[in-house]
This record gives C-alpha cells, structure tokens and sequence, in this order.
C-alpha cells in the first residue's frame, strides 16, 4: 500500500466544513469586497465554528483585483488560533506567495478534463501535476509544516467535453498524491455529478489514496448539491466544502446557485445528528457580514429563508434528532 | 405476519413518480387554473410518461374554488390509458364523489400531529382512521378495484407541535393499513425531516407494513428534498410524490419551494441510471402548459433553470452513467 491507511478513529466534530467563500465566492462575483470586511465577515465565519477557511487565492491583482489584498487577509486569519488558513495557487509564484505569507494550507486546482484545463490554465493536466510536484518540493524544503491539497476539477463532467472517465480521475488523484499532496479532494465544478456518480467515485478515491482522500467540493446546479453531499458522506467522506450564501462556482444560469449553501450543509449534518462544530445560529448571523461587504448581491440558501424548524436545537442540548 | 411481505420484484420502471401538482400544487395558489388548461396541462404530464397523477380533490366548492371542476378533470384524466387517476377526499362525502366519478385511487390525508389534525380537519388522528375505515368498507361495497392510500402528514414534525413522535407515526400507519387502506404514505409536510430520520422512519414503516408501505411525500422546505428522496430510495422506497415546478405544499418563506420539483427528482434518478420512465425533454415541455394556465405564477426547479448537462441522454440511449 502506498499511502497510510484510513484511521478508524472517528474525528471529533464529525465532519469538518471548508468554508471556500472567501476565496470560491469573493472571486465569481463583480464587485470587490473591501478588506475591512472581508476581515469582519471571516471573523464572523470563525467565530460561528468554522475551522477552516479558504480566505483567498494568490494571483496577479491585474487578472484577479478582488483578490489583491491576499496577504494582508492571510495576516489577519493567521490572528484566529485553531483556524486552517487555507489560500488558493494556481502555480509556483502563487506557492512562493502564499506560503511566505504564512497560510496553513495550499489547494492547488488540477482540472481532469483536457479542454477545462488548457482553457483554465493553459496547462494539462499533466503538466499541473508537475507544477504541484515543484510546490511540494519547496514546501518539503523551506515550509514542512503546510499541508498541500489538490482539488480536482470537473471530476465528474465536463461542460467543454461531456463525460470525464473514471479512470482518469483515479489516475490523475494518484499521481497528485505521489507528487505531494496530502490531501486529493474531487470537484463537481460544473453540478454534473449524481449521488451513485458521487459514491463510485469517492469510493475508488478512498481504496487508492487511503489517508489522503479528500473533501467533497460540490455543486448544486441542478439541485443535487446536498445529495451529493449525502452520498459522499456515505461512503465515509468526512471533509466537505461550502460557500456561505451559495456565493461563487460558476453558477449556470440566475437563480441556480453554484456552490453548495454553508448553512445548508451545517443544517444537513445537525439534523442528521452528525457534528460539525458549526452553530448554526452564528452562522446565520454571519450573513449579515458578507451582505455588508458586497450589497445588493444575492445571497442563496434554503434554511436562511425558511428560518430554522420549530424545536431546532443543536446537539448536545434538547433536540430530538 | 399481518400484511403481504414486500415483493423482491424490482417494478419496472425502477421507481413510480407520482405527480401531485394539479392537486396539492393547484390548490396552493391563489388563481384558478381554467379548466380547459388543467387539461391540457394533465395531458402534457402523462405525455412525459407519468403513469400516476393526483388530479383534484373532492371538496366543497365553496371552500376551495380551484377543486371545483374536480368530475370533469377526472372524466378527462380517465380518457388516458394506463394513467392511474388519483383524488384526495378528506371525508366519506368526498370519497362517495370520488368514487362516482371513477377514480382509480383515493388518497385520504391523515395528520400525526394532534395540533395540525384538529387545526387542519377539526378531527383527531384516530377519528380521521375511522372515516378511512367507512371509506374502505364503501370501496369493499361497491367498488372494489379502487386503491386507497392514506397519507400521514406532519409524519417528520409539525410547525405546531414541534417534535412527532416515531411511535406514533408507526402506531397511525398500522392502524391505516387494518382500517383498509392499501398504502400508507409519510408526508413530511413542514419540511423537517432529514436523511437520517428518513431512513430511521420508512425502515421502520416497511418493517411493519410490508407490502401496504407507501410513497415518501418529501419537501425541500430546507433544501433537503432530494437528499431526503435519496435517503427514502436507500431503504427501498419506490414511490416518490413531486409537484411540478414545486407548485404548492405550503412554502415557509418567499422562494423556499415547498413540493419536491417533480422535474429535479426526475433528473436525479434518471442520473443515477434508476430509470422512472418519465421523458425529462417532455416534462420540461409541460412546464408551458402549467405556466400557461397560471400566468405570472413563479415556477421553481434547478434543472429548467440550469438546462440539463452536456451530453445528457437517459437511460436505454446512450448517457454513461
């Protein structure tokens, strides 16, 4: 076996949610949040329970301007103790950036599908592999501490090239872990996946990788979000991404969110009496940041309209589950 | 053993989605739908492939206008071959009209929650067995072939009485299948139930009721309609009520749908390779004669508005699965 196998110790809360907002969410929208409140709506997020945070991705401030302040965000996160600090690189400058800046995590995006990935970076996905390869090797070098995950895009379809094989998927996850990553997470990023999809594939992700398999990065598209989440959790995924309000992932069409709704999955996982260590209620609250720093943007969410269910208490008090 | 076990047949089509729009979803607006549109619009859904819709239901006109033209809806849905013709009726008054004017099915509903029950029919759970038991022994009389479902409604909580005791649930469903009916049903009317206690419950209803336990009625309230069907599905539930456009089934709040989308719960099986029999290009087309009908009336669904993905063919063509 090439990679540790999985601990039969069930983590304590029992699933951890990635929130990707300020990073996933921040750069699909128009406007710039200004960094006072990108900093407030991150304490926010910290303050509901969240323990790890995607807060920004380091890229050029001219192709990327909502991004620019990325060192400065990294500065104040670094401040929340017992929060993952988490940024997106899409390459070695990113790396060298971010890491100087002090994040606790990388995620570096790999897309399986051809097209996707010339069309995204102009790279294949082979020669990303490569890019992480030499990520790895500078964190062995100068950072061994960080922890370096790859998501992989359009993992379970393609809007340039229709279906993405299996094994392709499975191929490409194994030769990121072999390059350096400690974690290999699969993306639905265009809302192409479906629950029996969802437990096929993160089932061959957790038989090859062991320890090293990933979050579930999905998407809602076509309403399937939570399903999917469903389905992952199934078959023993434990790491879960989400956007709060449904902000950012390329949605489709109006109205048809991208991302999976943070307080959405937090309420999936509670009412299921599976522990997240997110309150729910602060959460909510936390709404009141992001809307703050970016008006007049939609917000999405199921539970944030219907309000929480008569009796609604969190585990470990009074509710019923 | 007091019921028929379960039949290890798999039905085919894999599952039976049962269509509650020109119902629950018709008496939930304001407008009333013309008659001449019901019609057309009824005529669209079983061109589709839906094989079971819930066409009206059997209620003084005075009360709820929409139903008003309930004989003439059936007479029409009759004329269709092979569609089974279903109608609520809430009281033996109801079920005598219904079944004069030849349904293929009843559905009585039956509240868990005393609270909803009394608000809802001004009857007790067990007074409403007893008119289920007089509606079954008319049906033994004099029409012999029709089917009689009772639906338990508020049967995963109540926006009244907050928690419904499981018990209780099981308790009502047995008392429904010994009072007559055929199938027994579980509504989760407010929106709170959630995969684990969907699965805990319809577990425990196919435990007790064999062959009589009926159709999961889900909402997607807090978003959990699908997860919830997906949940349902896992234990062996084959039935699955969806409203079209997630017309009705009492929404909270501005945009939370009630009614699982009959359109989204037919693409997440069809994705899954569980085939429903229902054509996602025809029922998409429906939506025009249900709009057409209710001008101005918001339609929900996330695959009308995200289109359905690349390389989408359903099953027996040529999509991978």
């Amino acid at each position: 076996m090439k990679f540790t196998p999985l601990s039969p110790r069930t983590p304590s809360p029992d699933v951890l949610i990635s929130e990707v907002g300020p990073r996933d969410g921040l750069q699909s929208v128009k406007a710039t949040m200004p960094t006072a409140h990108k900093l407030r709506w991150i304490d926010a997020l910290v303050a509901s329970g969240l323990r790890e945070i995607e807060v920004c991705s380091f890229v050029p401030a001219h192709l990327m301007p909502q991004m620019a302040d990325a060192t400065e965000v990294v500065r104040h996160a670094l401040t929340h103790p017992g929060l993952a600090v988490m940024a997106l690189v899409p390459n070695l400058k990113g790396a060298e950036a971010a890491l100087a800046a002090g994040v606790h995590k990388l995620t570096l995006p790999v897309s399986v599908s051809h097209a996707h990935s010339l069309a995204n970076v102009r790279k294949t996905p082979d020669d990303m592999v490569a890019v992480l390869r030499r990520v790895a090797a500078l964190r062995d070098e100068r950072f061994p501490g960080v922890s370096i995950e790859a998501g992989l895009s359009t993992a379970f379809g393609c809007t340039l090239q229709g279906a993405v094989p299996e094994d392709e998927v499975i191929r490409l996850a194994v030769a990121c872990a072999e390059a350096g990553a400690n974690e290999v997470g699969l993306s639905d990023t265009t809302g192409m996946a479906n629950p029996a999809h969802t437990r096929r594939l993160f089932t061959r992700l957790r038989t090859e990788l062991c320890d090293r398999a990933g979050s579930a990065h999905m998407h809602n598209t076509r309403g399937l979000g939570l399903a999917n989440c469903l389905a992952a959790y199934d078959v023993g995924v434990r790491v879960f991404d989400g956007s709060q309000g449904g902000l950012g992932g390329c949605p489709h069409a109006p109205g048809a969110s991208g991302n999976v709704v943070t307080e959405d999955l937090v309420f999936m996982f509670e009412a299921m009496g599976v522990h997240t260590g997110v309150d729910l209620d602060k959460l909510l609250a936390a709404r009141v940041a992001l809307q703050a720093g970016l008006p007049g943007e939609p917000l999405y969410g199921m539970v944030p309209e219907a309000g929480l269910p008569l009796g609604w208490a969190q585990k470990g008090h009074t509710h019923e589950h």
